[in-house]
């Protein structure tokens, strides 16, 4: 039996602690933040998302950043124009081009917060990393961070006008990075990285998003540098009904267990409702499943994960563990951080059963 | 001024003049060539389609590899089944769901053709690759042969209810094969690899097919090893009227000239009309282009390129290099081989205007 202890005074972080870096605009998240422990500080990542404020109830902006000004920009769209769709919260597509989207209705980028406690955070005035290049003027997106060397490495979903992509940067100060590859082309989001090298190489999980046919499925990729992938194998899909039937993706970078790698992930159903999952991949080939819980670990329960921006959303890029405790940091219904707490040895002997 | 040269005795190589390896299979394609010279031989490495004959008129079979049985097995789908739509000569989609396709109306493997003079070819009996893993279900297509340290890298799509992957195998003799590595995971095409490393590193084009936004472009990656790929790079569009609105993919493997890295592709308008394009990379940077050619170099005009299984088609994924004379070997309409002569020094010149 998985116990999840939520933290009482949850979210921890919510929007309205976040004051805009850009004029005009309102902080619409502060969510799916990387966890990472540096020093004696927990630290999160932050996508901090960013809508600009119309002050025409029937125009409609939609933000990017423009590569020529170096500003953030929007467009103007009425929203009694045919040609697309509002329903959506997060997007704004194209009612006769089959894509998913045209325009973001808000642009996101990292922020990072810090914490003595793993509860109470700080989060700084500045952005860590603000979209400045060509793949990126829609917005970056769901960092994750992980310590291979005692570098830490974060990637993120970069999203533009030529799709959805990956980047890697790397830091050891968390003030200063620098870049260190793009690691997966479009279609690709929710990439994990693994915290060392298994049998001489690196390690990734990652979600492709197929347009020919099939799903959107997590697939599991090799690399000798960090800098290129290869070897791509497919891993897993989600199921054709149930919690898990619309789409699956990494979430947490794995865990290295005595029993094999744990892998935190999110799975959505038909309805987008997202909550969280967990696998054991095998210790010395990781391309191998050993085990993965019928049953979600983490579901949207509280009015705070059931109710925002984008509801019944529970989706998590990071957890630090101490001893067995296992601090997993969420975020819920696309606006705000909540945390949990679970015994790892509790998920490991599910997993087991 | 570009002379084209076509092959008077056109096309070369025909569905008719092949036996099917499938019983109860006819062969609609004998096309889209990967083309190299060995020994004293010009060698394609034809995709061959092979589709079910179906004895009810009422019922059409879509074929597809049986991981379990190690065989070719059918599907059988009503033509009256108000769930699929059958429009397409090439692929059975869903009506649905939002993806390209649900099936394929043949199954695609790759077969080699020897020729002493380059324009009389004897295909061999045998695939010298068929489907056999689960990338592969669907069939493999479209393959590109690249010399690189006296070896010989041979990539090609490999489609599946995975999607569609890039897969690079070796060979030194055209009769045995290693598998190197998965390149690219879904979805991916195109993709032609560099013959030397450029600046310590090997290079492919790539062309990733986007669900999210944005256009089926293509782009071009780094590799230390070519069993990885990373730092990829957007590198064109294609335009938004007119010959390459449709899509554009890297077509030939890159030819090293004195002038840069030609590259000769191929785009499509919004009617899926196929056309081969050129353009120069620079030499010591190939993710700049310097130049690319405003109209097509080869367009489909007569009668065996307007017409076929899929009309008005030119694609070629291979040419040899005699002195100036590029040789290039394209298919036709989705259904067979034919080949034209064009000078490179011609194409030079009207890069360089």
């Amino acid at each position: 039996m998985i116990k999840v202890k939520r933290y009482k005074k949850n979210p921890i972080i919510t929007p309205d602690d976040i004051v805009p870096v850009n004029k005009g605009y309102q902080v619409v998240g502060a969510f799916n933040a990387a966890a990472t422990k540096y020093k004696n500080e927990t630290i999160l990542i932050l996508r901090i998302a960013e809508r600009p404020i119309s002050d025409d109830s029937n125009i409609v902006l939609a933000p990017y950043f423009d590569l020529v000004s170096s500003k953030t920009k929007t467009i103007k769209l009425k929203k009694n124009d045919q040609n697309f769709n509002f329903d959506d919260s997060r997007v704004i597509s194209s009612v006769v081009k089959d894509n998913e989207f045209e325009y973001l209705t808000s642009i996101s980028y990292l922020r990072i917060a810090r914490s003595k406690d793993g509860v109470h955070f700080e989060v700084e005035d500045k952005p860590f990393i603000y979209p400045h290049n060509e793949y990126e003027t829609f917005g970056i997106e769901d960092a994750r961070c992980t310590k291979i060397n005692d570098r830490y490495y974060i990637n993120f979903s970069a999203v533009s006008d030529h799709g959805v992509c990956v980047e890697l940067i790397s830091t050891d100060d968390f003030k200063t990075y620098k870049h260190e590859s793009r690691i997966f082309n479009p279609d690709n989001k929710d990439v994990t990285l693994f915290p060392e090298k298994i049998n001489g190489k690196y390690y990734a999980l990652n979600r492709p998003t197929v347009k020919s046919t099939g799903h959107n499925d997590v697939w599991i990729s090799s690399s000798p540098d960090m800098h290129s992938f290869g070897q791509h194998t497919w891993l897993f899909s989600g199921s054709s009904d149930g919690w898990d039937s619309g789409r699956v993706g990494a979430g947490i970078p794995p865990i290295k267990t005595k029993d094999g790698w744990l892998e935190i992930y999110h799975a959505a159903d038909k309805q987008s409702r997202y909550c969280l999952g967990a696998m054991l991949l095998d210790k010395d080939n990781p391309t191998k499943i050993l085990k993965r819980l019928a049953d979600p670990i983490l579901k949207p329960e509280t009015n705070y994960e059931k109710n925002g921006f984008f509801g019944e959303v529970v989706f998590s890029c990071g957890c630090t563990l101490d001893k067995d405790q296992l601090t997993i940091y969420y975020g819920v219904a696309d606006t705000s951080m909540a945390v949990c707490e679970i015994s790892l040895n509790d998920i490991l002997e599910e997993l087991k059963k």
